[in-house]
């Protein structure tokens, strides 16, 4: 891909502690866009509860046809709102979140774990953490299937149905080990539960083994969900990269958050990587409302995101400058408590 | 449940380290009914990987109406063989594992996790661990529903179907309640996905809410499963009880037990609690052909699973005179790597 002179941003902020933080790695993006010669132009798209609430309308198609127009996305968060009894559990996330990465065959749901220098992990023997999860983000059991019969009754059935495509999981896997390949240690891990769920762990191991073949150079091991969560606790660095379905994903990279010393740093690009869509980078994080507005919110995760916007759009040295600099600012404050715009401030420095 | 003057035990060692952990259990059974004064007819299953390949029969009618006429089933581990790569993957823990689960509707997967004084957390600073997790065992993903359109095509489609019925939820939270409320902290947490796994979520929520006006001295709170793995890195003894499904349960557990320091202290009852079959206990590590045969497996999930036997028939006492001798062994041997038979040994004293 190569370099635009200027990148057509739309900005979503969303709820909670959305604002605060993507308005700090606007500040990045723009300095980092002056230091290497590019300018960028945002659009804030005003979404989510807050939107929701003042006017009923969570993601229209009109605005989705807008989006569609930008190079890429920058998200916050949504669902956080003072009002938010008010808000169903779940709509903002499944109708504004879940629906941009639907809509805009978001398949690669990108999910790098670093244990940063001067991070603190809660585990003793954290060891040497650089993963990346390439979770899929399209499809399995978040494709809103399945339904409710006899509602409300003691005879009440739910179901959930996972859907999984040939078409989706060779894609995923394919950029799985591209990307396991072009790393240091060329290692994929398919993360799966094939012992009871059959059917798609079957079409997942079949793509799996397929494309090994192409893949000599990458080394391959296949291990549990279940197993997954035991590995993260007590040897996290075996990971290289981990190819996983959607749902396996979203448990698996909020677990490596967490041991990675917090999903204060964990960013998450949804990327369509046939490039139709604009992708879309956000915090893995959510709104965090008991925390919004007071200017404590950590905005690194979104300055890890806008790297990742900046890496996906072409501008390499622009992305590992941003990089670079939020390494710098841990090492720098190990531990430290700091305000959501200070931390920025640091990291421009 | 008034206590019983004779045990008649199934005892299903299995594959791999099966045999020798569940030896191992017997021998403390035998003990404590020989201190305790009541006593234990076992009678020995030969089910599994070995059998499989030496009969060609997985789980019979013949042998699931044999297996019904117990008081209760002890269970090792199946799966691993020297042979193993002749047995089809999954094929023998879907085939004899999840099928005595399902044929003698183990509702109730019960699983507590505690830190034992001298086991050695993963965690710096892990707090006092003490929860048990209340995990559907008879529906959600692992109904064995769902199929394959086009198999082997660039055009297959893989479903998995979770199917969750009002009849399956509500025994299983009036369970989690009950259980809750007859421990000293009194709190039950609900963990799925409800933001994404709307009906099955919402089943979930409607009898966990509704049920908890009925305990009003349990103090009650809900987590994502995405959400749980964090708080199980970061403040796990936060928890008390947790009600959760048939997948997020077996993912949680596993978590929970490399928390609490490895799946070796980790013990299952497979509960049907109302009494029409009978129930199974069985450690939640698999047969671990790695190690088998070596008398190097710790047998203490096993043995704690027998305390757990006896307490569900009726056996309170032998069954807290095993789990005190597990402490004081524990406490006594900190980190220790000893012989199968050893450790037995050891509590036997
Ligand atoms: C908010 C929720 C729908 C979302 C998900 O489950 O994917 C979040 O947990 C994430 O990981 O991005
Ligand atoms: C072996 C497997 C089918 C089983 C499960 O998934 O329930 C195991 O992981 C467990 O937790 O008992």
């Amino acid at each position: 891909m190569t370099e635009t002179r200027s990148i057509n941003l739309a900005v979503i902020a969303g709820d909670g502690i959305g604002p605060e933080i993507v308005s700090q790695a606007e500040r990045v993006l723009d300095r980092v866009a002056e230091l290497d010669g590019f300018s960028i132009e945002k659009t804030p798209y005003s979404l989510g509860a807050a939107h929701w609430l003042e006017t009923g309308e969570t993601l229209s198609e009109e605005t989705l046809a807008a989006l569609a127009q930008h190079d890429a996305i920058l998200f916050g968060a949504v669902g956080a709102d003072p009002r938010s009894a008010e808000v169903p559990s779940g709509l903002i996330e499944r109708e504004v979140l879940l629906k941009l990465r639907f809509a805009f065959d978001h398949f690669i749901n990108l999910r790098p774990s670093r244990l940063f220098p001067g991070a603190v992990s809660p585990l003793s023997n954290p060891g040497d953490i650089d993963f990346v999860v390439v979770r899929e983000g399209t499809e399995g059991p978040y494709a809103g299937n399945g339904g409710v019969l006899r509602k409300g009754t003691p005879a009440e059935i739910a179901t959930e149905v996972s859907l999984n495509t040939a078409h989706g999981i060779e894609r995923l896997v394919r950029y799985a080990f591209e990307l396991a390949n072009s790393r240091q240690r060329k290692k994929l891990t398919l993360v799966h539960k094939t012992n009871v769920l059959v059917n798609a762990g079957q079409l997942y191991s079949r793509y799996f083994n397929e494309i090994a073949a192409e893949y000599p150079e990458v080394e391959t091991d296949y291990c549990h969900i279940d197993a997954a969560t035991i590995y993260l606790t007590t040897d996290p660095s075996r990971f290289d990269v981990i190819v996983t379905d959607n749902l396996f994903g979203d448990i698996l990279t909020d677990q490596a958050g967490a041991v990675t010393g917090g999903i204060g740093y964990a960013a998450c690009g949804n990327i369509n990587a046939s490039r139709e869509f604009p992708s879309m980078f956000e915090p893995v994080h959510g709104s965090a409302p008991d925390i919004a507005g007071q200017n404590v919110a950590n905005p690194t995760a979104t300055i890890l995101a806008a790297a990742m916007l900046l890496r996906h759009l072409g501008r390499e040295d622009s992305a590992a400058r941003i990089e670079r600099a939020v390494e710098k600012d841990l090492a720098a404050h190990p531990g430290a408590t700091r305000s959501t715009d200070q931390v920025a401030s640091d990291i421009l420095e």
